[in-house]
């Protein structure tokens, strides 16, 4: 069996297109901005990607079929500007050597069908709830880091310290080593500790820009909002049981 | 060393034969559940498969004699009827990767006998000690699911939740990708701490219905009924004991 | 990098070879029967086995030079009987593909010089200390089983009850299957938790026998007298201990 | 996906040139001794090393620019003596097989430039703090050891006693088996728990001798300087404290 397999369904001719990356990361900041950017943009699926570094698992629809867990590739035809391929999935490569792996083989691939440029989706857990999520930017040259400086993206104040662990930074490191390609890394700023939509607005605002593309972000502020609105409570609750308890002692 | 070393002991040939898969796993409910329709439908080995992700271990017979460590293909053939080959093993593999190499292999060597369907045998823990064990399914095709939906068996209904690990899942997931083949998952509700018959017997009468072949049960119920007989005996023990007491506290 | 290198130092023609394995493992009965069995036999090194599936590590010599960890195969030439190889080494495989890979490749080059039989050496752990180590015994066929049952060799009492893991096992499972070999694995009674050369005296009585060798065993009988000489110290300090303990409750 | 990448970026013609090792390891001695040595001789990099064996990591520059996680090779041209290749890198292999592939390849790549012998630098964790690191030996040949002996090595004391792991070990294991090549480990004493600029320093002093090469240590002598006032001024503290205690105790 290879490492990893890749199914092709369909060949799209593709405009200079750019992949943007969303995999499961840090408070799935990545993988919920891809997701979300994928239905928005009525992508279509021209490939599946297997492989023997996936945990060897199937998962069950709601009407009892099941799916190989698995990465996908759609593409998206944009009128005079250039095109985009999305990269999403189930998992990650489960040990370092299927990390490497299936990033190698994904960027094999997608050179064929001309990628240049490289955006990769990820967080940046900070244990933090921030007000407003900040994002990280890192990337393999000058010209994206001034560019993606200007939409407000962070670079360089030593953050996060410890690189970029997984397929969003081995998609720009591999491919700008092995592919002639660039590529940028976007961080949204994440408590870290459970799935995380207000990172993932962080990051499609700066996505937007980049593309010079509207997306339709309604449906992720209102998951922003309930998420808003639990947390609310939840303080409230905790202020209360605290005004209780300061009662308690001057009674 | 190749990954999988599969020896041919016969070359059969079976008319439209299906693959019934029960390996060790949740409960051993796959395990047993095969293991005795072998038993009794008098199967004939024609494969053993040997792999270096299988534990480093030869099994001791009651003569001295040893075995290393494998699964096996059985066939069954029927009159008017299609063929069986039954799957069963003492291990599966010991890590992501084998258990990919593992089942890719035995399906690329299935291949050559014509397997179109798959039904794959397995346990689905729940922690409780049911009646009447449910059984779970989980197809690669609305075909499957419809059909064993009229022999009692539940679909969809969100469990098992976290999808199927492990050869049970692999086989069908990689034999609809990869390998023109249907098939269906069928778990058998199990405590999932103890090698369970009651879970395995679940699945036979499911599939007696689906082959049309009458599965003489007997002894599998015997082993039932004297594990009911253990589980009867040592709540009845609890039962006296919490009683005792009880009395305890009154004296 | 090849999975497993094999270093051929010389060529030897040899009449019709057994194979004995000696390798760490159980209280080390393996490796030190073998161990003690090459240097009293003469043996002539002819090649050494190096893999990635061992230690990334060089042991020191005594006087500061080093070598890289490996397996080793001597060989015995002897008059009017059959010749014999040798195998041991500073570790067995570090993972279970390793396991597989090392003893598969052995088995490949060993083939070359016509080896028909196997004799593995290891260690059986009962956390008891014998007076007098039994030797158990698993083969790959009746015809050994009968033999060494008349030289003493305990067999199918369903012990050891969880089979024969690693080389030991490996060898003679992956011989038998893929190499024309037969081979019987020794394993010499032991506590397990230390290295004992009491459990190997006990193996090379068994060797003696069955390869019609005279094994000059007096050094290594002196080790368990030593061994023995210890264990007897300790109890009588133990002895004295509860002793005295039990006088001064009298008081 | 090779299992190692190496990117040349020049191919340079070396006469007869030493290898030099310095990669991260106990008290990270190695990898400061060898790193402080190549910004000192002013090395020119000639040849990226890149695996799926290190961690799938991208590491992030001050500037916001990433560079994937990898092995370097340097060279030194110097005048009327032999040349040098110093082998430096952000991190060892994650495991076992990794650990000699990326050794295996490494010594592959440099036999075509005519590297016939090797100094591997590596740390000797005692747990102490001492006043004046010594440099313990081990190496591939008698000639190496009398030679380092002369300039104060120490050898064969049985130290270290588990010999040496990883690449500092492997580089001259495989070197002296496969590649023709002789080395020699040289190991500065440390602590072993923080990354020890007083060790590296030992490794210089001896590295020195042999390459009849000033090395200009003052930067690193500094940062041993600073170090030892810390330990100064926390054992006085320490002290301090201990005597108000005892203070304490007298009122």
């Amino acid at each position: 069996m290879d490492n990893v397999l890749i199914k092709i369904l369909k060949k799209p001719k593709l405009k200079d297109p750019i992949l943007i990356e969303g995999l499961p990361g840090v408070g799935n900041v990545g993988k919920i901005a891809a997701d979300y950017f994928l239905l928005k943009s009525g992508g279509i699926k021209f490939a599946e990607i297997y492989s023997k570094y996936l945990p060897p698992q199937v998962l069950i629809n709601e009407d009892g079929t099941i799916y190989l867990v698995k990465n996908e590739l759609y593409y998206v035809k944009r009128k005079n500007r250039r095109d985009l391929i999305i990269l999403v999935g189930d998992y990650q490569g489960m040990s370092n050597e299927g990390q490497f792996e299936i990033s190698y083989e994904i960027l094999k691939f997608l050179k064929n069908f001309g990628v240049r440029e490289i955006i990769t989706l990820g967080g940046y857990g900070t244990g933090q709830m921030p007000e407003k999520p900040r994002v990280f930017g890192a990337s393999t040259n000058d010209h994206f880091v001034n560019t993606f400086k200007e939409y407000g993206v962070l670079f360089g104040s030593g953050e996060p310290s410890n690189g970029i662990v997984g397929a969003a930074g081995l998609l720009i490191g591999l491919g700008m080593n092995f592919f002639e390609m660039n590529g940028i890394c976007l961080m949204g700023e994440t408590p870290g500790f459970y799935s995380d939509p207000k990172g993932a607005l962080a990051l499609l605002e700066i996505l937007s820009k980049f593309l010079n593309e509207k997306i339709d972000t309604k449906d992720l502020e209102e998951k922003v909002k309930a998420l808003n609105d639990i947390t609310q409570k939840l303080s409230e609750k905790i202020e209360d049981k605290s005004k209780n308890e300061d009662l308690g002692y001057i009674g």
